[in-house]
């Protein structure tokens, strides 16, 4: 048993809907999270800057104490690919989600929404190819859908027709999957549906993390808590208002014990 | 006289259209410019971190011998009140660009385009009635109008939308003049006059700020320079592609000598 926190990060909000599934998934165990939040977003920076960036948030997890690290941001899991860090196992959302997307197509046609760091960097194709020879995969980079997320423009026109222009080029391949790979984009399940219609299935990073932790804890690789009170404690390297009100949107229904600003200089 | 460069920063591309509009008016100046790339966007972020962002851009540049310092960055602008830093004339785009609205207003009506930190701080109001009374300041936050600019979406019929949304209350107001409060939005200025009509001024504040600087050069606060081979050097925090060929793109008819990564840890 171990009731040290899971500790999951990403640039901004978006890990927040990953970090929701987990404590939905898991209610017993204690979590710490980290908005790298002034220096937000990554997905358009240079992989050496992501890479740099990640570096320092795992050896700020490294330092709180926690018993696993959680990438919940696609654009630093296509720049780290260990399943460890100084010792401790760290999970991304990459190969969760390749899996995920290969155990529903049908068609083994599946498309892929992303940032620009994650589509260049390939690690979507590379994962899928790696576990299943024939399925084709069509890469999309929308960098636009994480501002509108981080605005809150969840259920609006304009997102709408964002969405439509980013997956135009996904319907036309006749995709019957779309990995969100980008944990800002569940927030924009409602626009991604109507424009892609009831049949294309869409796979969340935060539930396919979810089935490899519930895996993990099962096997013993890592030790479940049985925390009856466990914690959520969140962290921010800015601490906006606007930020803060983002988070405890995203978190409604789970109590949050504080959230606290950060400096990773 | 003095051939030393004068420093211009911004946290992305916006700054650039300032750096455009010196290196046109001052053909001899040589100038460096820092797009502090790796933490960009500023607007988005609190006053306390993009104060400590600027001081370590405003250090930066002290290390790289200036002759003075520009902050071409209005989220920035709004939190480094100061004239001086470390001896070196610091200008700012608030209040040459408070200045050339009450010059072209008529009625007193102006309005304020800018980032969540910028309209939030108050420093447009506060420049424009501490110079005359009476005048009415209306102000919007349009946080999306950065990304839309950083992305290129300069001519597109989605930002004319979004822009559309954030002046409509604006125009209701029957402004005569309109701030573009952000060193990004010059980039969207097709947008922005397909949705105010014709009849509203613009003010720029690169524009704004090359008459401050003409002043100073003639009253001799600033020296001149007289170098006929005058060069551009331009720093970034993180040097993507698309950050690079953005800058070509804006600087298009500028002979840019280097575009070099730097780090400000």
């Amino acid at each position: 048993m171990s009731a040290l926190p899971i500790g999951v990060f990403d640039s901004g909000v978006g890990g927040l809907t990953v970090l929701r599934a987990l404590a939905k998934h898991f209610p017993l165990e204690n979590f710490i999270y980290l908005g790298d939040t002034a220096r937000l977003p990554y997905g358009t920076k240079s992989p050496v800057t992501i890479r740099a960036y990640s570096e320092q948030v795992m050896n700020f997890m490294i330092g709180r104490g926690v018993k696993a690290i959680i990438i919940a941001c696609n654009s630093a899991s296509s720049q780290v690919t260990e399943t460890e860090w100084k010792g401790l196992p760290v999970y991304s959302v990459i190969k969760p989600g390749a899996e995920a997307a290969l155990s529903v197509t049908k068609t083994l046609k599946v498309g892929v929404l992303g940032t620009r760091a994650t589509i260049e960097s390939g690690v979507y194709p590379t994962a899928i190819n790696a576990m299943k020879s024939g399925a084709e995969v069509f890469s999309v980079a929308a960098p636009l859908l994480v501002p509108l997320a981080e605005e809150g423009w969840t259920n609006d026109s304009i997102t709408d027709l964002v969405v439509a222009r980013y997956v135009e080029s996904l319907l036309e391949k006749q995709i019957d999957t779309l990995i969100l790979g980008c944990t800002h984009y569940p927030l924009l399940k409602d626009s991604l549906r109507k424009i892609c219609g009831p049949d294309i299935k869409f796979v969340d990073s935060g539930d396919a993390l979810a089935a490899w932790i519930e895996r993990d804890l099962e096997s013993g690789r890592l030790k479940p808590s049985q925390d009856l009170k466990r914690t959520i404690k969140v962290f921010k390297t800015d601490l906006s208002n606007h930020a803060q009100a983002m988070t405890r949107k995203i978190l409604v229904g789970f109590s949050i014990e504080s959230i606290e600003g950060v400096d990773l200089k």
